[in-house]
């Protein structure tokens, strides 16, 4: 029986994580494999995180040792960030080895990049990990679906963000006072800008797009919007609605282009993403033959992700067993990016008025004069001669909405526009050229 | 570019969206793969399903013409039953093919002979269409999620009792209406024995469980209770109690064995497989690292199912390709099938008594001779005399279960034993030794 040698940079959660998963398993993942793979040398600056591994293993502080080692054949980077993990990479390809990571940052960015230099060395470049933890989408995409067209993909691709919101649903609580907790439980970090703005999410959706519409997408081309301003009126009216309110990841493969947007979403309880809440992260793809797919499970995490590590570690191990060649960037399609003007989206608009006769019917007419109607209606007396309206558009283009949005402000009547969220209905929306 | 020769035996449902999915799809499925895949003949006795195929194919009424010809690579089965089609595949291999097959009747009971007959001859057999249609579980489980030990699955997996149950939970109609009704919409066939009896589902389990455990489970292993004793009283309570029934195929992997059974299950509402409606099917499965993961989509249907068998043609175009070894039979362990009296599990009673005091009493201790206690009661007078007792017990060994049932039947006051259900918490309960 063959052995496989890894080295793992980095040990710190998902690191940590990954060398539980092989020692644990090690008996299932060699009969399953039909080779031996050992952890020959893991890398980390940190003396506690070298001495925590257990085993027959070598410890080192210099990730250039594992790098250089020409017994190693595999190498999983997972100390995060852009630099130095862009060029540990390219170094390993260098030095003729395989590659798997969990680095959303890197790929968002780099992704293809690193992918060319995979394919100039003919070596395989795992990066499951990097889209939603311990849920095995990027296979599910290249492998297991390939023989589909994707229309659209929705993901719930972030943990910190679906916590938050699920608590707000569940419990009534306002944004500030959950998020608050969430830090406490280490749910939420410190500085939580890159969850709650929605930027971890936007990486995610590149490299999802990426792969299920076979055209470049980048972190750059993603529209993004996070979940602060989500307030508990509108989860109230949210729910008035048979609804519910989720940070999504939008992907739509449409005739004239492609659609790759993150941001909240109000969502009919009905729809499968609804009842995806927690920690837990949902990607809901949708293809042209088999119709409508979910899969579910937790979006991070050590063991997780270190699953989803361990499953590239595996499959490229079967890979270097048969001498086959690695699947490389499947980009052979050049999509158009569209702009955020031209999504086509229904939305939910919710403004305080002067309680007056007549107001609703002026605000009608002026999205009616950028050919926008109302798929529903909710009006609220609030005393103080004022009253609340939540307005739901059919389906309409984003650059006549935000035109009727302007008019709307600047009518008297209109005291405050309080929030606008895109709804979906939960019906296929894409569809192909 | 090489071009892989398929034949398909069989245009029925299956067939014809195979052959629906290759050529539709062809440029991205040529992309992928990189190589051309190309449907060489198609074999069917009946003429119209022969003519209804386009392009430039060759269409004969002999199996023969395809197993014999040397230019195919891989033959398609999708005729069901189990013979001719078990002849056809081993001829198949033994012309040295590849092959590929939606087969579930065939595998749960002859998937062993079948598997070791690919690996004499050197050649794949993928039949990830025989069970949930279009979800890809059986390559999630062999690939995707190979670096975990599984402790249970639970799986929806049988459209039509889960479009009856769906129906009788949303609509409080009884099972013989809606039942009527589905064989009316063509979701039910005229003998609709095999899917509301279970067995359907028990064989697609058996297939499951087999690859899940690594360990040989075939049909006459799994435990079968079907869903034509659940009347809309037992919805009723079940919804009273915050949970919905399913029919659930359940594995377990335990400490003393694997408990392999099928029957219908009340489930808490908030539980990922409980708002799994109508004809959708969905895979819950719980991996040692992991944690909780659910595959969902449409289980059959013509393009689903063509989705799920073009993806083992690409998979196995790929290893042609790459001149690579496919992955065999994965059944290393040897592993105990526990009896039915071995189960441990909640369940559900629902009794008529005589309405007197201390008769609840008397129950209760009847129940705790066997060891078994309650998590919940519901009593309600019903007039007459007569007052309904549901019990949920905290989980208990089934012989125990049986034993206090036969003793609870001989007491005067107990009329009648309506029903008795098996209960899941949600909980993971499931553990390895």
């Amino acid at each position: 029986m063959n052995t496989i040698q890894v080295g793992i940079i980095g040990l710190g959660t998902v690191g940590s994580g990954v060398v539980q998963v092989l020692q644990e398993n090690e008996a299932d993942i060699r009969n399953r494999t039909g080779c031996q793979i050992r952890i020959k040398t893991v890398a980390d600056r940190n003396e506690s995180n070298l001495q925590a591994v257990k085993g027959d293993v070598i410890r080192t502080k210099r990730a250039e040792d594992i790098l250089t080692d020409p017994e190693i054949d595999i190498v999983v980077e997972v100390i995060g960030g852009i630099q130095p993990a862009k060029d540990f990479i390219l170094e390993a390809f260098r030095q003729g080895k395989h590659v798997v990571t969990a680095n959303k940052d890197l790929i968002a960015v780099h992704g293809h990049e690193l992918l060319a230099a995979a394919k100039a060395a003919h070596k395989d470049f795992g990066f499951e990990a990097s889209v939603a933890g311990g849920i095995p989408i990027i296979a599910a995409l290249k492998e297991s679906l390939a023989a589909n067209q994707f229309t659209e993909i929705l993901g719930i691709i972030n943990g910190t963000t679906n916590y938050i919101l699920s608590a707000m649903v569940e419990q009534g609580r306002d944004y500030a006072e959950v998020l608050a907790e969430a830090q406490k439980l280490g749910y939420a970090e410190a500085d939580p800008a890159s969850d709650v703005e929605g930027t971890d999410a936007a990486r995610k959706l590149a490299i999802l797009a990426s792969i299920a519409f076979n055209s470049q997408v980048s972190l750059a081309d993603v529209y993004v919007e996070g979940i602060s301003q989500i307030t508990s009126d509108d989860i109230r009216y949210a729910k008035e609605l048979g609804c519910t309110i989720k940070l999504l990841a939008i992907g739509k493969n449409l005739a004239k282009g492609i659609e790759v947007r993150v941001h909240p979403v109000i969502l009919p309880t009905t729809h499968p993403l609804a009842s995806v809440n927690g920690v837990f992260n949902a990607v809901y793809a949708i293809g042209n033959m088999v119709g409508e797919t979910m899969f579910y499970g937790r979006g991070a995490g050590s063991l997780p992700t270190g699953s989803a590590i361990a499953a590239d570690i595996i499959h490229i191990s079967r890979n270097i067993e048969n001498q086959a060649a690695p699947i490389h960037c499947t980009c052979y399609a050049e999509r158009q990016i569209l702009a955020a003007s031209e999504f086509i989206s229904s939305y939910y608009i919710r403004t305080s008025v002067t309680d007056e006769p007549r107001v609703l019917a002026s605000l009608a007419s002026i999205f009616a004069e950028e050919n926008i109607s109302f798929a529903s209606i909710i009006q609220k007396t609030k005393g103080d001669n004022k009253a609340e309206i939540v307005l739901i558009t059919h389906p309409c283009l984003e650059a006549r909405l935000r035109e009727a949005l302007r008019k709307a402000e600047a009518y008297n009547k209109v005291q405050l526009i309080h929030n606008v969220i895109r709804f979906e209905s939960g019906l296929q929306s894409g569809s192909l050229s």
